[in-house]
């Protein structure tokens, strides 16, 4: 049985583990002051070429988004973001918990397209009864999105320059940000601390046990941010625990990013996968994605004989005979198993 | 130098972390659906001799209690505590940000009087103006308090027994239960649990890395926990990292739970600490605690010295020439750091 | 200059000033306990049949939505409705600010369609991951809508149908109820009161200073109302002031319902602007509302001189050389006053 | 019957309807922006000597407090203010669910005393772990108390000054402001505006039928007033009626403020009030109360053939034979009701 069910049905990464292994007796300052954190911080602020970079560990994804944006916005502003977004769908409503708006824009394949964004402005700042409206504040994208793809540096850039335009914050939010950064082929993680104005870099679905390292690329943070984040009952005492694996992550391995190859790892093998899928057993993909999170339109009458050798996510139907589904690889999947894989399959077509 | 600032200074229990490198590989369900947070929850059930109880695990400590506040609470009660509580003092408003009121009674001791309290629940129902004010849903304390000190089994139970006469739910902060069961006197986890209508163990302070696990003994938690959970930013994706901790923390060693051990560990170096400053240093108590947590009395000439040896906490001045301090033993304590400061003060008194 | 740019715009109703002015000296019981409110909630259960109806009575309309909402849904709940709805759009996110989600469906001339509700909710409850989405807990729909149409009496019992079939609250926004009730063909009060499981009477916009009355019908209001109302700051102290309103609006009059009069008044006047409109000056409807409001296509060549005539409010461009604009009458438009238009633009005929 | 339970049950001043009647039949536009609120705006900042001031209109006190409270803090910081301050006791909670801890310092007869204020300030900001705390953002206080009392304006500086020192908001709650006016025999509207930060008149307990005025008396307001009052629920669209009402109370009558001669009236009759109790009866006051709220300490044996002429409130035992009770004149108390009082306790002496 290969598990592509989703990326965090496994422990850490074992130089995740190693690591806190190495400094779990060694005391420290609690609340984020701590060596580790600190080291974290001037690793990831290297990484990012941010220099005055303001990091924060948190420890998972919908409550690193639900704090940040409620720090980030006015109380009266919402945000803006495509109709899939996690925050609009799965988050059971965190964001608004907190008492703002989620605005819910057309999703293309995930992503929230600039014109759409401009056209959306426009509307509200002609509007004779805006002060009426819930005021746009901040825009909310992932970076890979839900649906696993990934805005191309112009898309982004577009987005960014609306941000600026209107003096909105552009939010990226990077659960799964290893993956998109090892599949772009023009977005760097440097240039998109240029075009965040906060970003989160994931953890949990990277290779960490738990924790989010959140970003403030140019040192303009809201004040306070401690007192906030514990408000959101977001501060954790033992900080360093995230501190420590964000360590881990952001060391270098042969001149990369560690967190880099992480990514690479686990997008070659839905590369392998990919073309398993769609060059062998003829299979279309139901959305065109680069990253790790790959969906299949599956014929129905395939679906039990997969599901005997795969773990995966049925995502919605098609048609009558035909389902999509999400196969998802991680940091921890292995050649083996997509070798494995290949292998039952070669059986399914001789079926 | 020696530690004695706080108890979440270390990473984790030695057990605790092997538990966690033992199972990292095995892939698991998420959202606490894994088998080791199902696996740690009976054991608590056992632990707790409450088979019905349900069981979830998050994170932090003043998440918990924002969380689980707000959860159990009607929209329009407000929760009552002693001054001193945590939930009152340090954890930045976050149950006023999930929109409860904070009511405080007078702490004695950090604890809160059954007398106190019923005092105030009269006054309440007594008002003919009650329905213009915060109505009472919920006693919040601390087992052991923020000043280490304990409730008896005949205090508990007083309260136990107001809080079911009022139609309140009792709430129990167990962010240090391992070290306040092992020093207590009369009060044992089951006890506690029966008692309790809500209450939780804490992970962080008492040898895990992160987590508290939250108990409702009598299975009566309000409906959709998860989305409750989730809303508050609480759910970990990866829940089992909490659930593996917890697996390990309540495993049994030598006919006692290893929780409980860990307690003890930390109680027994605290006494030795007492005695060292009581009988030998001649320090008077500021709070009479039998926990890990000890507080007391230094003479303001003496502190750099002391402050070379070890490190600890200024709580307040007494008086021109005293100030309390608070120092705290851990499970990460050990017996060689106790015995050195016996040598270590041998110095100062010959000094 | 004739003012039709909105029914909010005149103070009270003659009768209802009278009836403030008749019991201004008279002593009474505050936060809704005195007599005139009493004696209004008695002749609102008349006009509903729901005998059993409890009743409150709040100052502003977005005040009661916010409030009414909050108080029915569960902490995890969210509403649905149109996208057009004044929950979603024209209320600052005072929703939201209560902490729940406002999911918006497609509005159909700004209603909402069974099917798409069902459909909305069938893919929900098939949804395995449900317990991370909002939860719907209530259908919120406007009678009128914001566009002045109406649900017909088949399509109120669709909604309601499946509300029942789904368990979810039908709450309905009469803040401009006695113009729909005027106009619908299909629809009375008691028959919107066996529907709706709560729904406010719109004072404010229907001739009285200020003022909504909520009404559940069935008498199941969530415990603690006055507790709730006064937490979301929508007490009034001199609640009276409302209750004195609501008692001259639900008087008979010609055994007809006060109320219904006015409203009958304002749509009387609509119709005679809308022969005005489409039959003598050839203009479209923009929509095809039979209440107060009318929404008419204008060629903007005609702009200008309409300007001067009449005060209204443009709504959205339509093409290059149309613009859709929105008049409405209301209580306090005179038979004179539409004879004066009729008079004005048989000029702008011969001009 | 001779009424005194309170100051918001009758209607409104004769003044302040007859104006309601006078501009009733007058367009204007909604939301605050009639030329109503606007004269009223002028007149208010004429009367306080703040050109600069900005000004609103909202319907009832606890909405008002609630709002202007969470508008003008930041989302981490609380409010101090006495523990009888009614933001703390009577408004269920408004405050916190608005996010915002209400921090409670001891009261001397309703007040606030300086030197407790230092001293809690020079604690936080003294405490190490004051981030973890709530920050002390606003100072609230009544004008007058909650129990009559008035600050001197000695102890209003003194207040003002430490709000300077330590960059906290002064913000004044005058609920039954004309009486403190009337009353205070050192403070006037353009001082107590030199010293608020952000201060609002009330309405409904002198002589209107609902409504307060917000005054910002420098003009530095937060932005977007308006949405941030909307999405409290707290906009009306009919706002001309509060405008309305204030143009009627800040008129000028024979060279003195219509509002300060309301409170006037109201203060004197409390003044017979109180020689007849206090002289005649020989009843102790049970507070030293100057304004319109005179509370006594009543011989239990007297309390029935006193509710039988009086109504009033019981406010609290005393002792056992002794209860304290409060009594309230009102600009709707008449010179005959206290003469005939004065009548009526005459046979109650000689009894």
């Amino acid at each position: 049985m290969i598990h592509l069910e989703s990326d965090y049905n496994n422990g850490a990464h074992e130089a995740v583990l190693r690591h806190l292994l190495e400094t779990n007796d060694e005391r420290s300052q609690s609340y984020g002051d701590d060596r580790f954190s600190q080291q974290a911080r001037e690793l990831i602020r290297a990484a990012c070429q941010t220099p005055e970079a303001q990091i924060w560990f948190l420890a998972g994804g919908t409550q690193t988004n639900a704090t940040i944006i409620d720090c980030v916005l006015q109380p009266f502003e919402g945000v803006l973001c495509a109709d899939t977004a996690h925050i609009n769908v799965h988050e059971a409503g965190a964001v608004e918990f907190t008492g703002h708006k989620v605005i819910a824009l057309p999703s293309h394949e995930g992503k929230l397209d600039a014109r759409d964004l401009r056209k959306w402005l426009d509307a509200y700042f002609a509007d004779d009864t805006a002060e009426h409206m819930v005021r746009p504040g901040m825009v909310y994208i992932t970076f890979p999105t839900e649906l696993g793809t990934l805005y191309s540096a112009q898309e982004l850039t577009a987005l960014h320059d609306i941000c600026q335009e209107y003096n909105l914050q552009l939010y990226i939010d990077g659960a799964r940000l290893a993956y998109g950064l090892a599949a772009s082929t023009d977005m760097t993680l440097p240039q998109l601390a240029r075009l965040a104005d906060v970003f989160y870099i994931g953890g949990t679905k990277c290779g960490a046990l738990c924790g989010e390292a959140v970003v403030f690329p140019k040192g303009d943070a809201p004040s306070h941010m401690l007192s906030r984040i514990k408000r959101h009952g977001a501060l954790l005492a033992k900080s360093r625990v995230v501190g420590v694996q964000f360590e881990a992550m952001f060391q270098r391995e042969n001149n990369t990013l560690f967190y880099l190859n992480i990514g690479k790892h686990a997008v070659a093998l839905a590369m392998r996968l990919r073309s398993l899928f769609v060059e062998r057993l003829g299979y279309k993909p139901f959305i065109d994605s680069p990253t790790n999170q790959q969906f299949y339109v599956i014929p129905n009458k395939d679906l039990d004989a997969l599901r005997q050798q795969i773990g995966f996510e049925v995502w919605c139907p098609v048609d009558e005979s035909h389902t999509a589904c999400r196969f998802v690889t991680s940091w921890a999947t292995t050649e083996d198993e997509i070798a494995e894989l290949e292998r039952l399959t070669r059986k399914m077509i001789t079926r």
